[in-house]
């Protein structure tokens, strides 16, 4: 993994931390020679290597089939999650189409992961217990090369966030990473955002301290120096797999007065992207699509009158949206608001 | 425990299993003088011996009684569930009548248990920890006499979970045991399932490999060897006490894309069992048709537009069909869509 | 701590507990000298000192001001709550305005307690594991200052919650303790309560006992014991701070039939108790009349048809009335049915 991370970067590895690790196993022979496979496979999670340049209109032509076979896949989306959104995570997944289970046993993972679906880390609540949990299960997925979403809570507003953050982060590979500015900001570190402010107040993202154009530069670093697709969400989202940038208008300000609207975001990224590896930055683009045009029907329907009617509508229409996916009745993705971003 | 589950059984217990614990105990003579108690006083559980032939025309007429006295005896429905449907059933009990109370601790099991209420153990999220808790409660519950319901949610999925089901059902006894397709085979084993696949994938059912008398006989005979009622959940549910085999044609569609919508019907049939007892078959078919009924009224509901909108009217309609029941208008049973099986 | 709770007792502090735990002091001489400096600056909780007396048209004048004031901190609102509400009661602080965390993990505490919020803890589901964590969050809170609401649910019911909330009473200083008649009973304990039962039927209150002037007196007599704010909910609420007693009327029956009303009520309370700790008695009246209001408003809508469809409706009102006190639109509490009682 990490030889894959670093695969452009400008350094080499210097090897020093492997080789104490060998030295310091119980048998050096034979973690050696795992070390040897390791390196001589590619991991399973490489995929996507060379993905198309999108423009808007590739998107609003490829996004609908892509809803229409994710409720035809049913797949996996396996929710290690807070205990916050564990029930309103499950209906979300259903109204897409995705077979939720919400699983916080690391033992059971290994199990799971063979079932060819996705699974979600959240870290909301966090303890040294659950996080032994979720870094068995980032394992298991990586082994049988799952994609894995990290989507880190709070992680700059306590201590013990951002040592867990740091702890999932140098434990394995997550193909896409969520969070707002705070968050984000905190998994970049000092390396990527120089002089700023990383504490976060609670869960909240705290005061926004950087311009759009700086938000984008940061999301592709960081997707660059993780290899992955990173997603900063806020009223307009940067989405980056480090070579394309894209900037998303969609969304409702009522999505910020129900609690859990930023998780289960990130369980219908996940699932999107169990069923289309091949380019995890658009998977990852149409979840976000679908869910936010789904929020801004739900909002202008005449039966909701504030965020506690809100939530039940969002439900209805990321169903009835699958619906029109399923019989080709793609109008409602006219409502994007997509820009591919020049940097 | 054992003497009553066999006693119709084929073959006599050879009484090793039993022996060896004797000698292994600490105090041998006082286990076996535990033991001579045992089984000279029938356990508490041991109720309904004999049940009363059921009609369809039997059913119409006494499920509305059975629905109203839950809603003055407020019995305690102690749930040990999974973290994913925690509020919605307690919800779901609160709008049947039912006393709930979650509690997944099973050193208060005890005290519990001594309030005359019925317990569900869901074991949709399930480890080494929840399970002892669920062992603890399940003997204070078989001590005490109270009815215990067993929900295996996805007990096929993972070794784990087929390794923790087979500590529950060697546990304690239940009452009755309710599952989909996949979880009663994983429970009935290879000597009911002869040559069937029991890999569930999550926590659904999987691909229906039984015809609807397939699905009848291995209930039947799943409760005829448990010695107590036996439910599969499907679009057709079937349901036995060994004796009298049922199926049930109510419910809707949409029951499928809300997330608990099993877990809270187990929560609906314990609760019935914990108002009569006398009959645990009727008791189940009073809950089973309750929650299907409300389902379908709320379905056709005008402010239902979706799964989302479906759920506050579904806890609508059981609060509503509790009120009528209450006023002893029954018009509401009509609905009922029961056979009763020749097999 | 303990000599701000024995300000007014009629006897003086024998101090022969806390020369014990001196003597068994690893260095007796630090010890001694931190307890000196305990005494001799008043602890960070000791505010509202001498609250004004309070009229009907004080509170109907002074509460929106309040209800705006919170809508503007936007205070952290720390819950260590129980699985059954943790969803409901975020929603319920991000619909009042507050910024909820819901951590049940006491080393964080710490650093959330910094964030000059206030803290729920819910003992609906508690084990030794959850108590040594609540305890970590209590003492750090007291420490920091911050505001700490008890909400001992189901306190009488079993064993293990009687020893428990022992355990939270003697491990700290809560600003608030709420809970229904049963849950005061017990915390109050045979000093106060002479010859009643306080066995709980599980975490419903179960019969009353007391007529009003009884529980008005109890509650004042517990706040005053215990120098803080106490509340019994009922269909008739009962608030004091030991000096001043309040009934209040509002609210709705269904309120009864839907499962996390009182906790969510506890979240509201401590919220605003962050944003008015000059006179928490009134702090605490501003959340219930909202809370309340709020229930009365969304029972009458016409959308509103049972239980399901009431809880999306009462979200959605408190989210009104918030925006009706962030512009000055204050006609709505002219609904609140106070009562300053002279007892």
């Amino acid at each position: 993994r990490v030889l894959y991370q670093t695969a452009t970067a400008s350094k080499e590895l210097d090897g020093v931390a492997i080789v104490s690790a060998i030295i310091g196993a119980p048998d050096p022979k034979q973690a050696a020679a795992h070390l040897k496979e390791l390196i001589s496979h590619p991991p399973p999670f490489a995929a996507s290597a060379s993905p198309q340049i999108l423009s808007t209109r590739d998107i609003l032509d490829r996004v609908p089939a892509i809803v229409k076979s994710l409720g035809e896949a049913k797949p996996l989306c396996h929710n290690m999650t807070n205990l916050v959104v564990q029930n309103f995570a499950a209906n979300v997944a259903l109204a897409i189409g995705a077979s939720p289970i919400m699983s916080n046993n690391g033992d059971e993972a290994a199990d799971l992961a063979a079932l060819n679906g996705a699974l979600v880390i959240n870290m909301g609540t966090t303890t040294a217990d659950i996080r032994a949990n979720h870094l068995k299960a980032l394992s298991a997925y990586n082994i049988a090369g799952g994609p894995v979403l990290l989507d880190p809570v709070g992680c700059g507003a306590t201590q013990a966030r951002r040592e867990g953050v740091r702890a999932l982060m140098a434990g394995g590979y997550f193909d896409v990473i969520k969070g707002n500015e705070g968050e984000i900001k905190t998994i970049a570190g000092p390396a990527l955002v120089k002089g700023q402010q990383t504490q976060q107040r609670g869960v909240d993202s705290g005061t926004s301290t950087l311009s759009g154009t700086e938000k984008a530069t940061l999301v592709r670093a960081l997707a660059a120096r993780e290899h992955n697709v990173v997603l900063m969400t806020g009223s307009t989202d940067y989405l980056s797999d480090g070579a394309r940038t894209v900037a998303i208008r969609n969304g409702h300000a009522i999505l910020g007065a129900v609690t859990g609207t930023g998780c289960t975001l990130g369980t219908t990224i996940a699932a999107f992207v169990a069923v289309h590896r091949e380019d995890k930055l658009l998977a990852a683009l149409t979840g976000i699509l679908m869910y936010e045009i789904a929020a801004e029907r739900a909002a202008e329907r005449d039966d909701v009158r504030g965020p506690g009617t809100f939530v039940p509508a969002f439900l209805d229409e990321l169903f009835a949206i699958r619906g029109e996916a399923a019989r080709g009745a793609d109008a409602w993705v006219k409502g994007a608001k997509v820009e591919v971003l020049e940097l």
